[in-house]
């Protein structure tokens, strides 16, 4: 602890002024190579999913991940940890059964989707509907699926950038509410999903007034089997949920502490919060990990001239915490550098989109040029998304970066019990923290402003 | 109907006596490359996965596989549809649950093992003992496990010729009764899995009078992680199931009668009974739809001068089908000209063993050549196996085949919920008829002789 109170105080007068560009590059370089060799945002993810695991927004994991944010930032050395209550409403999934009846049984490996009603006690027994194209389900009118469970079965697929959840997401966030307007008493749905396991993927989805659930890719393959020979299918679903409408939630925070600029405050992070099956290894202890780790590393390189917050948002899946965040810190707002979210687990970086504004400033030439060694591009797009918590504090006006992880396989994992901690390759979640070290490493020792100046 | 009675009637007269060199190599090429576009191979697989899926010895399910092979058979052409009973010991799973409760609650994913005896009523809770290699656990003294459970978490590796499985099949057939003698109280184990899903892998196991469950691989890897942080960690076990010890089981056969030798049979075939999370569909409704494809495409090329069996064995999972086929058989085992089995997966046959004795005959040379375009090499060594439904037969003298199987996927699936459909490739599929069939012709319509003749 003393020998690294002297190394701090040593550090601090060296680099009183804004770094030199020489510096810049060089530190961001250092900062790079030995994020590629570090272990500790292994060891946080390995602990909160070990320790921890699932933790829904309003559930006692959630309980126990808060007493482990808390703890693990502070052992850290983060300073001004700082715990920020907030309520959300927050659904929590009770027993689901649903089987094929008739012409055979056949149990299906089904997870509600977060919304669903329960069934009335006894379930629902309906024949279905099957549709392997969502917009056939759309097409159909009024009354057309009454009295039935509408089956829908398209095809998800695997892109690099994760554009094909987007492109598919609609038949989970919407599709219980159409396919209720036509008139269905239940609504089953093949999971928003790039793997073939017999692992259901669930997710939120728009109030419906019916239950809903997903089913595991082979199950959506089977009832598409079963309803080719022509004979009526019988379904009954049971499930039961209850929903929290004032659930206890928390966004957790922690602090590098800037020397000079204290007050202009570079915010990141990932969510702390998780869907149930899985232990929330790639959605997102991954992104919890990296911007812990990335930020710990320029600490450890000597105490930046700016202030990096790393923040672990306490209920991105249900939603909450970006608004809350954003009320919370509406009043420091225009000091916000820069914001950035890890959330899309834990592949390697593949390109950053970096706001136009600041790209000549010396900290982003020293930024793009560690980039190489990593095989991560720039993209000539400005940044679009942020990330789902920082919505809030962007439309405060905060500037904001994507950096944009291979999805490949996130959709393999994302919202199923195989979201485990052994999907996670060590080797591309220290790629993910070299970019973000050396990212936080320039803008935080640097006085690179990506607001767009008014013109005087 | 009519037109196929004269297509029969003509053949007929062509193949009275063995085909010459020169047809046995066209006739091979013929069905060969009929078989790599045909699609019975797959409709059986997807009629027998999807209209019956899980069918245990002893289960509702295996009554509807049964009249499921009769039909089948009977609707494909097949002569001779017999169904053959036996009894045999029949376990059956009911409800588990394994989770750790200290020092923190974790929901374990877990199968129980084929033979695990119940908990008493409410569970047995005890700390547990982890072994990341089941050499460790076999070490340790009478009485080093008293009032535990062993937990073994070895590794299984991936393997083109299945001996992965092999190699660490002990932890799964004898880890329970090993464990129990050095005084556990129960036993969990890493799946004998070769792929990292949250599903665990079933199988039987050698009687222990403990309760045993195989965790699926990343609840193996979270208790090593568990362990590894040196605090006791404490799990409750509560699992029920039961026995049949006289279940009512069945041997379905169907026949390609022979036109001029029909007493010299051939008799391939695969199991129709499966474990019971997946639908049994790369164990065993591929060699079940592979052999009856084959049979059924030498048939459809004119009636073949021996008789070809296909036989669907009622219960290999739990042993007692290869026994009660002896049985029923024994008195036309000399009869018997060579006996195969599907049994390891739906992957590529990669290369084949044959019998020496034979292996001049014009029929092997053909079957040999047509083996080319399938990528199929031909093993130095002579068959070793068989498959464990012919032990029986292969005891009483018959000569048998090895179609050796790309097993590298196979162990992803095995025993699973995964083994489903979708994880059968049909091109894989078609290639696997394609041998088979070729080997059916040749054999069929020829004298080719496998066993060795004593010397005179
Ligand atoms: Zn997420
Ligand atoms: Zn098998």
């Amino acid at each position: 602890m003393k020998r690294l109170s002297i190394a701090i105080a040593a550090a601090t007068l060296a680099i009183a002024a804004p770094a030199a560009a020489q510096d810049l590059a060089g530190g961001a370089a250092a900062v790079r190579d030995k994020a590629l060799t570090d272990q500790t945002a292994w060891s946080i993810a390995e602990s909160l999913t070990t320790e921890v695991g699932p933790r829904m927004v309003g559930s006692q994991g959630m309980e126990r991940a808060r007493d482990w944010a808390v703890a693990k930032l502070k052992a850290l050395g983060f300073e001004n940890v700082r715990v920020e209550s907030f309520t959300t409403p927050a659904w929590s999934r009770g027993a689901e059964s649903v089987e094929v009846v008739a012409p055979w049984p056949v149990k299906l490996h089904v997870l509600g989707l977060g919304g669903s009603v329960s069934t009335p006690a006894g379930g629902i027994t309906a024949p279905i509907a099957v549709f392997t194209s969502y917009q056939t389900m759309l097409d159909q009118p009024p009354g057309a699926l009454a009295g039935k469970i509408a089956v829908v079965t398209q095809r998800m697929g695997r892109t690099q950038d994760g554009s094909g959840y987007g492109a598919i997401g609609p038949q989970r966030w919407t599709g219980a509410a159409e396919a209720a307007k036509r008139g269905a008493v239940g609504y089953l749905m093949r999971s928003l999903s790039t793997d073939d396991t017999r692992l259901p993927h669930t997710g939120g989805g728009a109030p419906a007034g019916i239950p809903a659930a997903a089913l595991s890719t082979p199950d959506a393959d089977l009832l598409e089997n079963m309803a080719r020979r022509g004979q009526p299918v019988t379904v009954r679903m049971a499930m039961t949920s209850s929903v929290n409408p004032k659930a206890q939630a928390w966004n957790i925070s922690g602090e590098i502490r800037g020397r000079e600029a204290p007050d202009e405050v570079i915010v990141i992070g990932g969510h702390l919060d998780s869907w149930d099956p899985g232990t929330g290894a790639v959605d997102d202890a991954a992104g919890i990990a990296i911007t812990t780790a990335a930020a710990k590393l320029v600490a450890q390189a000597g105490p930046p001239r700016r202030t990096i917050r790393v923040v672990m948002w306490g209920s991105e899946e249900q939603g909450g915490s970006s608004e809350a965040y954003a009320a919370a810190h509406k009043d420091e707002a225009a000091k916000i550098v820069v914001a950035g979210e890890s959330d899309s687990g834990a592949g390697r970086i593949w390109s950053v989109s970096l706001p136009k504004a600041g790209a000549d400033h010396a900290a982003m030439k020293a930024f793009r040029t560690s980039l190489a060694p990593l095989k991560v591009g720039v993209s000539p797009e400005p940044p679009a998304f942020g990330g789902a918590d920082i919505r809030g504090i962007i439309g405060l006006g905060a500037p904001f970066v994507d950096f944009n992880q291979d999805a490949s396989r996130y959709f393999d994992l994302h919202h199923s019990a195989d979201d485990t901690l052994d999907k996670i390759d060590p080797a591309e979640l220290a790629q993910n923290v070299a970019v973000w070290a050396s990212f936080l490493h320039t803008v935080a020792n640097s006085d690179v402003e990506f607001r767009t100046k008014p013109a005087p």
